[in-house]
């Protein structure tokens, strides 16, 4: 039995402004039209069903994931998910994982796979996929190397050592692995030719990581041992928060005597970062990428992403740009990771920008916030055909709302009646309400708020289709 | 009698996106609390009576400026307007505000000033003035020549020649006169240290003006001549429209061989762009200039003008980043001039960015479109106390308003009543309508427009308080 493992938890948090905690970098379409995830789940089509696959994530992202993933195709509902209770690097996530899937097997292949990298080359991918499960069932712990071609030091490298006896392809036991090395061991890895980047993904028998990770991390171990035999979910929440947040290269892979490397040309990168993207996407003749409603005059080698606001640029070099409705980011390319003390600073000062969007994707449709004021709030909301909002109470803001497109069908107290476009309708305060779209065309609606309180938390669900009424 | 011409006809490009063609540069707040051209009307507060003061724009740009100049204290009623149909430099413009000069008086002395430089000391530029208009009575062409501290290569430049006989201060024969040298030039000139920039302040007689004029561009002696003698308007436009785009500079001031210059230290810059700001505010430590919602991580020698909308700049450098809310700029400190390429490239498409501002300033208030759509508009409209629309019908568009704050009194066909906070009226399309603000706090209104067209120009005015209605 082969299962993949994709680690879906991250905050990427170096693809603000675009990526927010709320929905990251591996919900976004960073390359082309699918998010990051959905392209991962997409490149394993034809190579193994739905039901093999199993996504690690947060509580709090798990319920936005399983929604984004609908309409990817049949099956999509066989996807499982692990669920970490808070968010504490790779080696706890694989753990997890690890003793989810050794209940089920303890002699199945494993593999991981981060779900907000790139791979272009979907075909080249699952050929060293199939290779690495070959050599992993000889009881390997297999890494798939990436020939480098510049000293970056953001990355982990793996030296190669003596090339695996009766492996019809190439294949090396690995030498060294060394994570995030200085600019100057960077180049003379480069120099050497033998040094790999460490791609992040991994495939090995469930009991055998099972092993390296009693050996190598045995708090980690004992922790996931007595989670695997719980019952009560608060106890599991006690103790994978008490998890030291530390990654399975670190913890595992550079102290594992027993590791592979695969070398691998299926068009990888991590997108660590927006200067990233120069590796992966299309420049124009001046080095650029422009996407969105830009007016550029003699920029050279810079990216710059807007969106319906107009972004004029003139005589940039080397700089990144990105912009959405409410932040907007500009920097250098070689200073790229000081978003690191930006978000810090928004995380500080109580801020939202690095936690939600303007535009707060829900799994009825969205809401855009277009303007807050002092006693309103004014929302842009739509509704996909057939759906509905819960059946609520706002005990501190009533609301009037302007069908623009699609038909509303709304509830307040005891009536149900339908409202369409130039018609409005308004709900008083500590009314019962709930809007609905029973069409076949989304449903867009004005809202706008009063009240001496217009947060989001003022809202008692009474009834909902999406499982978010709170029990105590 | 001594009069003051106020040039504020231009369209100040070279401040987008704040400045737009229809509330320019010398509208805006670029220094300080009050607008470039209020703060040059200020200047002369001690030094004129406000009925000296004439104003030379355009006919479009002077509603705006009328009401953007009110409560700038008594008097401002009496300040003249002398309108342009269209804009055709400065030598036009002054050539017009001298015909109307020499009708009331030849002899008077008119100082000519921008309004949209900065002049920081007040009290320094007042006594140059009283120097100039001595000087300006014995026959002379007057200018105002600013020490250089830099080979800018976008200035005038006047070499002094000779000092003036039996004047008690400073006052030079000016033996050169010359426009925008190369930087070369530029150099030497500041070396040489007999070069002034010219601020673009004159002081001389109507009468001789006049004939300077004549003397060195006698197609505008003639028409301006045709145009004192005139009764009818359209005429007037006409031949207005037909004169050359041409400065005074070009066109008399360089010719002449009456010139003086009185070197001037009063704090000037032409804020000929935003780099120029540099100049005239402060900076910190980095050399940055920091404005509104910014979070920066290193940068230097970098100006940043955010508002609402949060900018984050990391590891800038001579960069100029402006943000509004429809349009961005970003810009090397070098390359600043392409701000041209992009008006015209915005001109060329037919887009609003460089015209409009999301923010439309009215007599009455102020709206702003917070979001356009298919089929519909949203709107905040504000209305100042006592302030009301005109009375009017839109033949293709229905209006929902939400009070946020304030007490509406809403003409609706034949009914009037008034709509609070927290309550809603709806205006069919084709019925006739009315806002207005009965109260003594600002009136905020939320607009939820719906129709086949939902552009400004769907209105039919039926009575306005502020002569707008178009007469055939």
């Amino acid at each position: 039995m082969i299962y993949v493992v994709i680690l879906a938890g991250g905050k990427g948090t170096r693809f603000w402004p675009i990526s927010r905690e709320t929905w990251p970098k591996q919900m976004i379409n960073i390359l082309g039209e699918e998010s990051l995830l959905r392209q991962s789940i997409k490149r394993l089509d034809g190579f193994l069903p739905k039901d093999r696959i199993w996504i690690v994530t947060t509580e709090k992202l798990s319920q936005d994931i399983r929604f984004h993933l609908r309409g990817l195709g049949k099956g999509m509902d066989q996807i499982g998910f692990i669920l970490e209770p808070c968010g504490r690097n790779t080696a706890p996530a694989i753990g997890l994982a690890a003793i989810t899937l050794n209940k089920i097997s303890p002699d199945a292949i494993m593999i991981v796979m981060p779900s907000d990298h790139a791979i272009l080359d979907t075909k080249a991918f699952q050929e060293k996929l199939r290779l690495g499960i070959r050599v992993a069932e000889q009881g390997y712990l297999v890494t798939f190397g990436i020939k480098p071609n510049r000293p970056e030091t953001a990355y982990g490298y793996i030296r190669s050592g003596l090339t695996l006896e009766n492996s019809p392809e190439e294949v090396f036991h690995v030498e060294r692995f060394l994570e995030k090395p200085d600019l100057r061991t960077a180049e003379t890895f480069i120099a050497s030719g033998n040094y790999y980047w460490n791609s992040g993904i991994f495939i090995w028998k469930v009991s055998h990581i099972m092993k390296e990770i009693e050996n190598h991390l045995p708090w980690l171990y004992r922790g996931l041992k007595k989670i695997s035999e719980l019952k009560d979910s608060k106890v599991f929440d006690e103790i994978y928060s008490s998890f030291e947040n530390i990654s399975i290269d670190y913890g595992v892979i550079e102290k594992s005597q027993n590791l592979l490397v695969i070398p691998s040309d299926f068009g990888w990168s991590d997108l660590g970062n927006w200067a990233a993207l120069d590796d992966i996407l299309e420049r124009d003749k001046r080095g650029n990428i422009l996407q969105g409603n830009i007016i550029d005059i003699n920029s050279e080698n810079s990216t710059v992403i807007a969106s319906h606001r107009l972004i004029a640029t003139i005589g940039l070099k080397n700089m990144v740009v990105v912009d959405t409705p409410d932040a907007t980011l500009v920097s250098s390319k070689e200073k790229i990771h000081g978003i690191r003390e930006v978000v810090e600073t928004l995380n500080r000062s109580g801020r939202e920008e690095h936690l939600i969007h303007q535009t707060v994707e829900k799994p009825w449709g969205s809401y855009t916030v277009l303007e807050k004021g002092d006693r309103y709030k004014i929302k842009r909301v739509v509704l996909h055909p057939k759906a509905k909002l819960s059946l609520q109470i706002h005990h501190h803001r009533s609301e009037h709302w302007v069908v623009i497109s699609g038909t509303a069908r709304v509830v307040r107290g005891e009536e149900v009646f339908e409202v369409h476009p130039n018609e409005s309708t308004f709900i008083p305060i500590s009314m019962k309400h709930r809007l609905e779209n029973p069409g076949l065309i989304p449903l867009q609606i004005i809202e706008v708020q009063n009240g001496d309180y217009v947060k989001e938390d003022d809202i008692e669900r009474l009834d909902d289709d999406y499982q978010r009424i709170k029990k105590e």
